[in-house]
């Protein structure tokens, strides 16, 4: 790589963790391109030779906080009881935590739009679909019989519930909730979604 | 009621209504009082002789939003076989296509934040908390031993959790689905949690 390449991407490294910190203090409506240009010792228009626009900063940026959320989950899956049910109760709690943990960021990966007549590119979807196989998975063993596709409805199923109860427990807004009293609620509820499921099936 | 007064209480409500169709239209986010003041044919600052600020306005939209959809529940709770589970699947479903056919304001209201310091007011919290009694009564007829307590948390978990399955499958971002499959997918999961919470009380 040459001098200026080389320099061209650690100044986009630099650019990411800055937007990252921001977004993380400050949350998504904080950021200012002429902040994250000062703090990595860039001219404002210069930001735009590292990423192709605010949205592709913004994704990279979900892109790191994905990998995270990602091996919190591997690490619930594999820290308990290997029953798929447990399993799916250990995950949904880890989400709860790292949502917690890392509110603005998590935030972030749902309030970002992009920009209007922009479709958010293939890389950044296929990072968010591969998250649900921490959900497929255990159901797949609960549920041999289904299809793929099938699993894959009550996987979004699942998640969009317990992101529902995650997302207005943390926004302290008609359903706040202290963060020990909504892991127990997750926990319960999705205990008895999947009883409910297998009772069903 | 004087004049003055009759004219200000019309320009009010017409105010309310005009912040409706704005929000209705665009968002939260296109909302500008400047346009706002053009359509009810008043000065600018005159908007502050109506209401007290921006919050006001958006919590009295938030209001009628409400009462529209308190109205739908009501509908829907009436609409069917009275038992409680069919019942509590029929409000679930209800409040997706409420959602559905008010998207932006129906948004609005979870999007909302008071401007810093200010807390909502009461008459606002109690509106939404009113709310709940639809969820509650069905669940208190399945758990006749559960105090009012663990019936209202309940009640919070199963609406965070509908909630969540409509927010993420109506943004159209990481879970979209087709109207009439998300329906079907709420009376699923609603089925699954009400059998799974009866099997596990």
């Amino acid at each position: 790589m040459s001098k200026a390449l080389e320099r061209r991407a650690k100044l986009r490294e630099e650019l990411i963790l800055a937007a990252e910190r921001s977004i993380s203090a400050g949350g998504l409506a904080g950021m200012k391109t002429r902040d994250l240009a000062r703090e990595i010792g860039c001219a404002n228009g210069a930001v735009y030779n590292l990423v192709e626009d605010m949205d592709e900063l913004i994704l990279r940026v979900g892109s790191r906080t994905l990998a995270r959320l990602d091996a919190a989950l591997t690490n619930a899956e594999s820290n308990g009881a290997p029953s798929p049910r447990e399993t799916l109760v250990r995950i949904a709690v880890a989400y709860c935590d790292f949502a917690a943990a890392n509110l603005e960021l998590w935030r972030a990966l749902f309030e970002h739009r992009m920009e209007p007549g922009k479709e958010v590119p293939d890389w950044a979807i296929s990072e968010q679909m591969d998250l649900f196989r921490h959900i497929y998975r255990p159901l797949a063993l609960l549920f041999p019989q289904r299809t793929p596709e099938q699993l894959g409805i009550t996987a979004r199923s699942l998640f969009s519930a317990v992101h529902g109860m995650v997302a207005l427990g943390l926004e302290q807004k008609l359903v706040a909730v202290p963060l020990a009293a909504l892991r127990q609620q997750i926990a319960a509820m999705v205990k008895a979604m999947v009883t409910g499921l297998v009772a069903e099936a």
